[in-house]
């Protein structure tokens, strides 16, 4: 058994040099992300038994996804297929004021065909947390519907489900968006949301304490975690609303910060730490994240930690 | 208009570093190789003027590819696209006795849509020689139509036609091969086969001159050039058979080579040269793209010809 | 024919990797600069039909400009030699507080000994736009004689003539300069200056504004661009002069910012936009570049039209 | 429970590019190698649930390779150490007529304090395969008295002993090395050793046939291997002789064939194949490590099949 | 006979490329530092002729050390050893939030076996200043005995003795250090101490004048200069006291400032400038230093008095 | 004083990734070469004490040049000139059947201004041997008086004079190059020719003794070594002649070999060697080199006297 299960799409993601064009490019770093399998990354390198559940084409592609998790310390729980495509996308970064650039290529993943039993049921259902993300039911119809059964499966089973909005205006409409995650939260624990999707896509609007209590009260989640960007995040739990900063980062490689944070609060409460501890931990989890190349949070307790209770930079020797 | 106009697909090559395994690469080299294009730029290299005409979508990826064959002096004329994506292809190297491995990502390219509508079709009729080849009708039925179409237009234009078979198993069946390229052939003028393409898909048997007359007995084609690996090629023409070897070489990078040699052959042709010379510039043209990283073929008419007459290494100071 | 056409000397750049020392280098990165190519490509990757004229020596190196130029889109209005040699320059980027440190190595360039019968003069006539900078009379005295020559033939023939001062005290005394300047400005319409150089070059002092209808009374000139650096840029055109400033940037290649400028400036003034925009289009040009290594502003016309319309960073995702 | 148990140091490889010299160098790859961690990758890579025991001082060069090993499918047994150091070689390619070049700089590593109480003792006799090398005794007298015990606690639990003699004239003299093997021997049941090493340390002389009888009666091995270098090699089991030659490759890197070898034996021995088959596995998977950059047999089950089978190059297209 | 002689050890410094870690680190350049030599390398860069002292293996890696010296102007005083190792460190870059990580192996370098008689001791008599660290004493107690001797051999001899108090918790205790740095005090005519270690191991608390003040009487030392991190330094000399600041800096590698300052210093001293000007030129020396990868002041004096003259960044042009 | 003293051009030398060509290339590795310089690197290396006399300008890359041989171990006897420019030459590996491909760009460089006055020549007194080739006069008419002045001098100071024909057809014709080699081989002790340079330029013809021996009938050399390639060498010293042949390599750097085969030879001569073992480590010198990258003989009087004895390739392990 492993204490958190995800369930979700990686792709690989080529970027060019820093300073380099996608349309000159001669070279590209290959890195693995997925929103899911991020999580799941973060929560193993803070020691977390993690597995990560998934449908990869039977390829030196699909394999070079899990050769990267194995690494990390994540159960890759993949039904190898023999069709489909490894998902990919090429990311350039930006530079104020150049934005990124962002070309995805991720139709014809097999995971788009994955129905409940094509996948590690069981798994999912001796989970202490089941998590995924809006990404995952965006992918395909037939996702929504193993969505929503597998996080049915992981609430019956006992397990806390933990879900993710990360709304992609690429994959669908808010208004589909919300249609859908409404028939989906029910079933969810804890949903973690950042403020613009909690307005735009959810359409719950004002000051994230009424956004994250009405929220609750709509769909009855145990926690709600308004992510704020720069300005942190509020966490509602037991009716009580916790609000923590973040800290400065120079800011290596941006992407999967929201997904590190995911993997501190949740780590943290699988701990048995309070919410004030665990958005804590999920700050600095994204914090040190967003100094680290790649999608991945790569980032030791022992790290999350030092930062937490120096509030800042620690130097390590050895 | 141009010298040499060529029709066909794409792609990103994308290559890891030597010695390395797919399944475990953190980088890759970005590589621009279609048949098509090769030859084209091979051409271009040659001192011909040359254009390729396909379909891209309007991303950095497609831009991409232009910039590229714009950079070896090709003109791409191409049609820009709001959907479909860049076909890809990983090459890992080989080693003896480790086979190389390629993984193709080319579903979805926009040119699978193509039609004689959708290209610039003036700039078949102005050329002096039409190139596709095998892998342009294999793509898609609605290619097999248009690529009919071009050959007729060009061919009806006055200008030469040529086709490499270029058979690929990923693609077709040989008998589906067969069919459609047996289609097409009549209004092909020359036509480059390898000798295995030539029993295996179109049913040909024999020697290497055999072969080549019952082709150009089936099919009346103007000249019939059979390509043998190692051991050369033989030309048919006018009823004459020519064979020529090959260069020993050093390969770094084999990929395109065949291209080479048809952008070597055409190149000498059409500046009046005998089929012999014309044989000997392609051997020397693939021989020394073997020896350059990717697939296109980087070589100046000044060493192909040096390679010609001197029919070894030269070495050049300025 | 072509919208614009450029005329001056084209170098290698060799720069070490970041950190690294000339003194020290083991490895160089290859870049292609100058103040005219750069023009003509910052306009040709924002749409404008653009070709650059020089003197190249028949080598390798030759080639090498050549090809940077055609992948951007610029033809490239060779005249091939056998003498000369390609000029190179060394740059080693500086950092806070260390400055950045140039090796010139640019004698013997076969441009120095152009005459108006070595050059493409035809696509002189037939350009809309004919620009060079101060840098190409500075490097010989025969180019003195070239240059007023091409100026007069491009402004006979009806075309825009556009001209940067660029001083360089490596090549020549702000006197020298003033005195060959001064017999050039009649024929120039668009005229870009630095602040700095229309004050220690060409002798005009006070506010921007006050040199910019000074140097406008003194010599005729249509437009007149005066930059500012950070502070951004005034233009005097039909006696009404605009100011507008520059866009906050991370730079990771300063080189060839104030050619970007010239270059957004000049692309949207042929596109008929206002003095207004056409600053604004320099400044982002300008902005967007400094994030891109190399002296080349790759940038398109979206990114230019994306941040002039948001005023700030805008993410791209396909 | 894991088939395949192995016990041994791992250490970081540090290597310079090709054509560059440890003594003037300034940028090293690294790579992870042991002898017995790299049996575990080999036989992992082929489909055999494989660990890897050993102790790691717990830094971030400890947790590197565990990292590595569990991108390979490799569980770590690891017991984490406050103390010690992790050790590296840095080995410089050789040339021919340049040798390889290596320097040791392994002293001061846990494993050589390890104890049968400081390992997982429990996971050995779970094992079906338990396999160390001569290097492990040969690194401290405690790992004598820890080889030989977890040798008779696999032997006892009834798996398989698998030894390969591994003989480093760095670590002790051939008079030392005997007297402990033979010490060790009586609980090994499967014997790897270079036929130099039979000769040299062992003592034991003549045709290689001779040799694995003089071995097998002198100790009670069931299954002996004498390994012949590009001669192949020669197994006696059942008191039959059999005798398999080698692949030609082209070597990109040497290190760890070896290892490979090893575990293309025992993974096709503990899928219940034939000795003969065994050795052609293990002749087909050092092979191909050759062609891989690393100490690691990257390299798949069906890679080797294939070669197995075609007796020669496939390639693999997808 | 140099004008400048040090006594220490140098290590090979191993790091990742920036945002990588070491945990999961493929590659890593590879750089020289020590203090000792740092203070020489930038003293010889600044035109000092300088020599470093010490004992290296006889092995690639201690010639490694040797050529990087050689390379900067340093005349390397070595020892070669049959046995000991090279001491190395890992050193993997933070950002903010995350600290600098560094794991040091440095055992079992041959200079922890140093004495008088095993180094070029006339060397040091011959020399105008000696210079060592606080590091070398704490390595061994051999060293500190080697030092005593060597600091008294210098003094004795009429060269000035510096020293940098430079604490490494890693290798001693404040105690301790304090205990040996006392008996040592009385050979030194100029210290340097940072403000933290003059209160935390020496034990002199106050403002930094009062701190140099009373070491200054405790000791009995010509200079003391008290280093105060981004607050620049303060000296006392001949009763007086000087305080200068930094210089602000964009740093790409921070190690080796401290022996860049020192280097600066000792280098305008031995020219015959004032505290004051000595106070610049360290900062100086400093600062560019921070722009420049590795451990090593790599920095010109001419550039160091262009930006003490200028007071910021200073671009050349050759 | 040194032991060896040389006098000629160094320049960089500027080379693309393999496979890469020149006139696309990105991205240059930075290598030091000049004959002269070469021969006293590989002597350094070998263990003679060496310097090596020259001009540079005195520029970052001026500087780049003296840091290269410092840290082989050559003293740099550098005049440093306000003038001029270093050196370069682009220099693209071939592979077969495509030739090398060298751009020189030396023009300009002070050293062709050197006169006896502007260099060491004390220095050229002081050494056992006084080493040049025929690039050195090749170079400029100065440059002819000041070799011819600088031979005698040694001459005249009882240095062994050696002397490379090294005959370079992009600098003059044979006929010049005869000419003034005439002159100055009466001041030569030791000549080093090729057979084809002896033949073709200085028009002695026949099998290599006879060559050798009209060699030394013409000019009193008192040794002659003629090189032949592949074949090896033959020596002609006091009447007997010896021949020796060479170490089969894989070469991954053929630049600078016949240099590294003049250090070996004269290394062991110094060092009282025979003819026959000189030729030999030169012989094995130069196959050493060969398997380097880089102009320069980065290789031990260990490695070479280990291949000498052993005949072929030797390991090393420390």
């Amino acid at each position: 058994m492993s204490e958190l299960v995800t369930f979700g799409e990686t792709m690989l993601r080529l970027t060019p040099p820093r300073g380099h064009r996608l349309s000159r490019v001669d070279n590209l770093d290959v890195h693995v992300g997925g929103a899911e399998s991020n999580v799941a990354v973060g929560a193993a390198n803070l020691g977390v038994e993690a597995a990560w559940m998934s449908l990869l084409p039977d390829t030196e592609l699909g394999e070079r996804i899990a050769y990267a998790l194995r690494g990390e310390g994540v159960e890759p729980l993949v039904t190898w297929t023999d069709t489909g495509r490894v998902g990919t996308y090429y990311f350039e970064r930006g530079g104020m004021p150049r934005g990124r650039d962002v070309v995805y290529d991720r139709d014809g993943a097999p995971i788009r065909e994955a129905t409940p039993e094509s996948v590690a049921v069981d798994r999912v259902r001796d989970a202490d947390v089941f998590f995924t993300t809006g990404i995952t039911p965006a992918l395909s119809d037939q996702l929504i519907e193993t969505t929503a059964s597998l996080l049915e499966t992981a609430s019956d089973a006992g397990a806390t489900t933990a879900f993710d909005v990360n709304y992609r205006e690429k994959l669908w409409t808010p208004a589909a968006a919300r249609s859908t995650l409404s028939d989906l939260f029910p079933s969810v624990d804890v949903l973690f949301a950042a403020e613009r999707d909690a307005r735009d896509v959810l359409g719950f609007d004002g000051d994230p304490e009424t956004v994250a209590r009405d929220l609750a009260d709509a769909y009855g989640f145990e926690t709600v975690v308004i992510t704020l960007g720069e300005e942190g995040a509020l966490a509602l739990h037991d009716g009580t609303a916790t609000s923590r900063g973040t800290y400065p980062t120079d800011t290596v490689d941006p992407l999967g910060s929201g997904d590190a944070f995911a993997s501190g609060f949740l780590a943290e409460r699988l701990d048995g730490a309070s919410i004030t501890e665990a958005l804590d931990y999920g700050a600095a989890t994204a914090a040190l994240k967003r100094t680290v190349e790649g999608d991945m949070a790569r980032v030791s307790r022992d790290e999350v930690r030092a930062l937490v209770e120096n509030g800042g930079r620690t130097d390590i020797e050895r």
